[in-house]
């Protein structure tokens, strides 16, 4: 026999990979391994083959390899990649067994599986594959990693013949950084195991020793606090520095401060104790300073913190909550009148004249100014009602009619405005309208279509709409004072502009004739009311007349709506524009015509008719 | 000259024609007019070949005809029809001159255009075509042409050689019937006239005169009232009966009774008057009849008919204006306690806690139940508030914490099974979809197109879905109790089935799913109140339970809102299906593609996505 040349091991690594993929299909793991370990392929292919299978067959796996050397490189080897899609595509695409599906949990997945087959099979002899396991997973898992080493020492007396502690640890040492395993042996709160790893690392004994003598003379649970502290493990530090007395109540509190750990303080004591209530006032402060004072002021009230709480709902608003808090504090009927005042001033600046006039009847006593406030806010009944209960006919005459025919006017030139603005911009719509199909149609006459049409459209309308920028559009403020800051808010989040030859011009017309019928629609309950208490009163003339404006505003805006939202504009056609004699040029004749109106605009409902609220009955069949 | 034979008198309509629309066209009316008159053509023609020129031309016309009876003529023949569309179409169609908006008001027009003319012209002379012209109208002004005789009457003593009296009124009985002129002779209360009329018909004496003789004889208004009231003038009658003095008011009343004429009657009585009062009472009683209770309790109210007021306002659920009645009615504090109660349950039934809670503290004074009821309502805010202003802090343990356990529990079990409905809704969809997909491409493939398609389509989706109808899509009711009835009303207004195989299921799922979205959107106020109580009495754990299951659910339907409302749904296609490389075939197959989710459904917004309102921050921080 001629020697072998080097020729021999030279191998075509194609015929290779599909030698191995036959093993792995049947289960042979022994020669698919050492033929990838000799010829330097990635381990992870074990795995990567065939997911399925090689979590089915574990033990095989383990059992055939029998070499803690070889599963200590296979599992150092992992790595999330699936190399059957990197490294080793396979041959035919349709080969590939289905993926599992891996939430980049691959190499856990296969630590716990190995892991637990190890363990199962024989512990004490893959106790080095064991540690591996735990070094891998993601975050490693060094304190179990070291929980182990350490009952390996407890059992190493009995058993002879186990790997010895030193050399796990050295193993272990050589998988991990030496401070990292420092960290977590200190962790353990095990002296013994610490000073282990200490002696095995390069560490100084100068440095650590003096550090661990001071921890050793401490007491049980601050000893732990200590060290978890220098761990930065603060909640465990936080619940080892609880067990260490009152004394040591302000470093704990001052631990909760700085690391911001109420929630866990919290639930260390008991809530009638006063270190609850120290932590809780720490909280609300906290919790004030991140601009949470209604949560803080639920934190103050449970502790006891009343003034606190009294003064973070204030900030809040909760109301309710500031008399409860008022009552604990036992506030005379002066004091309690004279905050009830103050509320009461903040909720007539957010127009809550309801809660306003509560405080005022029911704290401050005042049911004069209870009952104005509630005409400010057009409540008729709850005026009116109060007027009974405490009385005072008087204010009828003095403040509800006045009141009640200025209401009239100011609805009746609220429905005026709108009714104007209405109609211009429904006017200005169609002419936007016309301008855009105008200006499509010259541009498919002049030009051959060589791009996506919808950027012409949308360049052409706006140099054709793009006229005087007149500022007449500017959106009319309702007269009626309540609706201002609501309509202000409104204002703010358009996102379309209405100024001439603005591109978008036609959607924000859109848009704005929809607010306007939606604002309209949402008077039908209050008109309603009022015009209950026009005629309570005997005012018919004024009632019939606002009842007759609004219903023709009402009529005359529902008549315009198939109009503005036509149906080309809505998701489905009425009739249908496929069919057997349609063409190419029918059917995108067909489409454009609904296509004027879709820009490219986010808000769906902008094309589709508000809906106007029909279950309201608001008229009076006594003024018809 | 031979005589002349009858062939001459047989024209060519056409020509005759011809040559009237020339006269016409040259205002030349008198010869047009005797043209037409000797050939028998519609006289209508002189207005409708051009009835801009025609009104233009009224005097002229009038002046070149110049004969009252040729005038008359013309009037009588007048009809509503345009005779150029029907009787004598134009030989070309663009001759037509443009229309003028006839409305059917085309012999008012005429009429008064040429009463006008003539009024203008010679009023004597042309009496009786005055007189045709308002017996032309639609209706026939024949108490306007009444009165013009008597004016007739009264000038015929200083003018002569007008046409008499009797002329005129023989010429209006051979207009208009005999008993129609007779009443509105009677309408003009003017004995001369009526018995002037009553001579020229063929009426018995014997009939009309004792009845006239009566009617002489009475008072002048009840004279007139009787009159009216003959002729069912009523509003009329009305007005001369209230005239009449107070002895006549039950007369007054029950005609206003038989003939409901409850407004007009009160318009003739100040606010403060008897006879005011009692109408105002009988229209209370009428309004409750026809179910307007709340109408009927303002009438009563502001006439002081304070007990049927609060019966009326009590049966319309008006509780405020009950109170208002009973402080009226100087109700003792026994008794307003009692009424209290009984509304308060009233509210109750319609789950309008709050309300009941209002009645029961200010009036039964009965501040626990009042309390009780705003827990039942999970009104925790307002609950509190009352515990504390009426020092009750015992409720706190033994009803606020149960009741805010108990609601805990409620909204977990209600979010647990819109969690499972909705997903079990969201999987049928998409089975579904993919059936209708199959079922439409099959279709596509066997049969050739040879109709709408859309029609195939549906046939064939719910041929093919029509499998076993299980009943177990019935939609589930929400076990929290507040959201009940909601729900039964939800239920109600349904439009598409979800039964397993029904035509539209998917619509009817889409549609439960957006309500299953938005019941659970409507829950964060709620939840957000809640999880504050529960941690104010330091039930963290159940709260950051309820918390917890609460966002996740939310995330859940947040997560499955782009799969159930596809971007394919919407309105526009996210990219153009048309340009330069657009077959008939490929917009088609685009089309398709999202036409599968285009079924005949009138409610476009089930096909965009519900919005989620993100603007209340339901969250506590303090429990994340």
């Amino acid at each position: 026999q001629v020697p072998r040349g080097n020729l021999e091991t030279i191998h075509h690594r194609a015929l290779v990979l599909a030698q191995v993929r036959k093993w792995l299909d049947g289960i042979q793991f022994k020669e698919a391994f050492e033929c990838m370990r000799k010829l330097r392929i990635n381990l992870n292919l074990l795995y990567d083959h065939n997911p399925k299978v090689f979590l089915d067959h574990v033990e095989t796996f383990i059992k055939q390899v029998d070499s803690v050397n070889y599963i200590n490189l296979f599992l150092t080897e992992l790595k999330e990649e699936d190399f059957t899609k990197t490294m080793y595509p396979p041959l035919e695409l349709s080969d590939a067994p289905e993926r599992l599906k891996s939430d980049g949990k691959k190499v856990d997945l296969i630590c716990d599986a190995m892991r637990t087959a190890m363990e199962k099979i024989n512990a004490p002899k893959y106790c080095l594959s064991i540690l591996t396991s735990h070094v891998k997973k993601s975050p490693p898992e060094l304190g179990t990693a070291l929980q182990g080493i350490r009952e390996l020492r407890e059992q190493s007396s009995e058993h002879t013949g186990s790997n010895s502690v030193e050399e796990a640890l050295k193993y272990l040492l050589y998988l991990v950084d030496v401070g990292e395993l420092y960290d977590h042996s200190l962790g353990t709160y095990d002296f013994d195991l610490v000073l282990m790893v200490a002696e095995k690392s390069q560490k100084d004994p100068k440095e650590y020793l003096p550090f661990l003598n001071q921890l050793k003379k401490m007491e049980h649970n601050y000893q732990r606090y200590s060290i978890d502290k220098h761990l930065k493990r603060y909640p465990k530090a936080l619940g080892h520095l609880s067990k260490c007395g009152p004394e040591h109540f302000p470093e704990l509190l001052n631990l909760v401060k700085d690391q911001s750990l109420y929630k866990e303080a919290l639930k260390l004591y008991p809530p009638d104790t006063q270190e609850f209530k120290a932590i809780s006032d720490a909280y609300g402060e906290y919790l004030i300073q991140k601009h949470l004072a209604e949560e803080a002021g639920l934190i103050f009230f449970r502790c006891g913190a009343f003034q606190k709480a009294l003064d973070a709902f204030q900030i809040s608003g909760n109301w309710k909550q500031v008399l409860c808090a008022a009552a604990e504090l036992h506030y005379t009927e002066d004091k309690l009148a004279s905050l009830a005042r103050t509320i009461a001033g903040k909720c007539i600046e957010k127009r809550k004249f309801g809660d306003a006039a509560v405080l005022l009847e029911q704290y401050a006593k005042d049911y004069e100014e209870a009952i104005l406030i509630l005409l400010e806010g057009t409540a008729w009944e709850e005026a009116l009602r109060l007027i009974y209960k405490y009385n005072r006919a008087d204010i009828v005459e003095t403040n509800v009619k006045p009141a009640l025919l200025e209401a009239q006017r100011n609805h009746l030139a609220f429905l005026e405005t709108h009714k104007v603005t209405f109609s211009r911009h429904q006017k200005r719509l169609s002419v936007v309208r016309k301008l855009k199909e105008q200006a499509r149609n010259e541009l498919q006459d002049l030009e051959a279509p060589h791009g996506p049409e919808s950027d012409l459209f949308s360049d052409a309308s706006s140099m054709v709409t793009a006229s005087e920028a007149s500022s007449k559009y500017s959106h009319s403020n309702s007269r009626i004072s309540a609706r201002s800051s609501k309509n202000r808010r409104k204002a703010e989040r358009k996102k379309h502009s209405l100024k001439e030859g603005s591109p978008l011009e036609d959607v924000a017309l859109l848009e704005a004739l929809g607010e306007i019928v939606q604002s309209i629609d949402s008077l039908k309950g209050e008109v309603h009311s009022l015009l209950k208490y026009l005629v309570l009163f005997g005012y018919d003339g004024q009632a019939q007349e606002l009842q007759q404006a609004f219903q023709e505003t009402l009529h005359s805006v529902e008549h315009s709506l198939p109009e503005i939202w036509s149906p080309a504009l809505q998701p489905f056609p009425a009739s249908p524009v496929l069919g057997p004699s349609s063409t190419a040029n029918s059917i995108t004749a067909a489409y454009n015509q609904q296509k004027w109106t879709t820009p490219a605009v986010q808000d769906p409902e902008l094309f589709i008719p508000p809906k106007l609220n029909r279950s309201i009955q608001w008229k009076l069949s006594l003024l018809q």
